[in-house]
């Protein structure tokens, strides 16, 4: 049988939203938070922090930073883990996962959807969010929170992005979700924000 | 084993023609027909028809428009019906499947060839028909017969040609088929068409 | 379970080097190979040479050639069992597999990497060798040696380069590899060579 038909089970969406760093989706998520109507709930979930109060849980990291240097048997299996735990909250309601559908590594990019996570959430929709490419870079270069050893040029931030609809599109093929590109428009996030609160609403079922 | 054996137990060869609207596909698929030599025979089958067909059959619609309102564990199901008997037929004679490798829909852009599908027909070739993203465009607004919510600007239209390679690409590392690029010239389909004809002629087994 | 852990079993790590014909992939390989220190081990195999020597094992074919001359049955269950031979190589050391993520055929881009290909393999990275489309060209005006009848223009040549990463991203999401770009700077492959060996160091893993 198909292996679209775990998703059927769901009486919530489960919406993927992903996107390079400096795309600004954090701040595209709290809006849709804020835009929801009243009736309508949706849980956010970040990935990774899902797999790391797993991991804590299990005793294998003090913080965040530990989960890289976990054996790769157990960040698969965390990877895995926290993939069931997400489609299960979509048994009740709907979720959105914010996550990556590509990650800078020191070894190249890697899919941050592989085979089973994707297979295990069974999405309706993924997400992509983006921007100008000159505006993802300035706002990575004001950032001086987080340290990001990525991309520093517009033209490597332009192949990021277009390596990233890729591995959406590879991804989505596995389980016939379908991917939509939301601009975020710089200065106004609303806009990102509402097309993602619309995968929600009853009409467009 | 490799997912690519049963393809090994057809006699005919399988082609899967996909293109985005304006591209010129039926006219591409249509002198295709009157190219072929009189000791070839390739039937053409349009995917959505062989859903509609069965639909009907199981009393679940009375016209194509009511595909779209059937609940997806019904899409889901005559979806892969539609691919079994597309590969049966493909069992005595050669095929071309006209379908899409990607669909605009209002949650985005849509697999029309996802893992179940794409195992199922075990397609030798997925052509994609492909145009200049101005005669696309031109082709569309010309277009007063049919309803088109899609792309309307020429970067829409690039994006969307872009995405659908990325899509084929996909769906064919499934199986190992070959990804041919037809380019449509204004004017004149028999290049397209003779290119697609050469697929199913003996001497390119 | 994930497809991703059959990797953990091996000692070794198993880094796919692909690229279009031009890039100068075997002389990046060449380079690498005279880079490695002295305590480091790291065998090339090229998946084709391991595939002719099965077939011809197999008393199927005399030379190269014929490998294309065989039945598609016969030539499936080569590819087969060239990735599961080059698996158990990298359970005891590090492996590189020379080969491609697509390929021009008479039908198209055919992908190196199909679903039993890289799922038999469990590659770490797919490391993709790019240049410049112009100087690809030139290499391939310039060799004299092979018959090449694939792409003769700067546009056919960025349209391969393209589809070849779309490839190995869609290769790269059944196993959870990463893709790792390196572009082969004309006259310097000691550049290109040098994060292949990078990829091998143990602080690196």
């Amino acid at each position: 049988m198909h292996s679209g038909n775990t998703r059927l089970v769901r009486s919530g969406k489960l919406v993927i939203v992903a996107g390079i760093n400096g795309v600004g989706k954090t701040t595209v998520l709290s809006t849709m938070l804020k835009l929801l109507p009243p009736d309508l709930k949706v849980n956010v979930f970040n990935y990774g922090d899902v797999m790391l109060e797993i991991a804590k849980r299990n005793g294998w990291v003090g913080g965040r930073d530990d989960l890289r240097r976990l054996p790769l048997s157990k960040q698969l299996l965390l990877q895995e883990e926290a993939a069931e735990k997400l489609f299960d909250q979509a048994r009740q309601g709907n979720v959105v996962v914010d996550t990556h559908a590509l990650i800078t590594t020191k070894n190249g990019f890697l899919p941050g959807l592989p085979k089973w996570v994707i297979e295990t959430l069974q999405p309706d929709v993924i997400v992509l969010v983006e921007a100008l490419p000159e505006e993802i870079l300035k706002r990575r270069l004001n950032d001086t929170m987080r340290v990001r050893d990525d991309q520093s040029t517009v033209e490597e931030i332009k192949l990021f992005l277009e390596l990233n609809r890729s591995a959406a599109i590879s991804s989505a093929v596995f389980v016939g979700a379908s991917v939509l590109i939301v601009r975020n428009v710089e200065g106004d996030a609303t806009q990102a924000a509402s097309k993602i609160v619309k995968l929600f609403t009853p009409d467009n079922a």
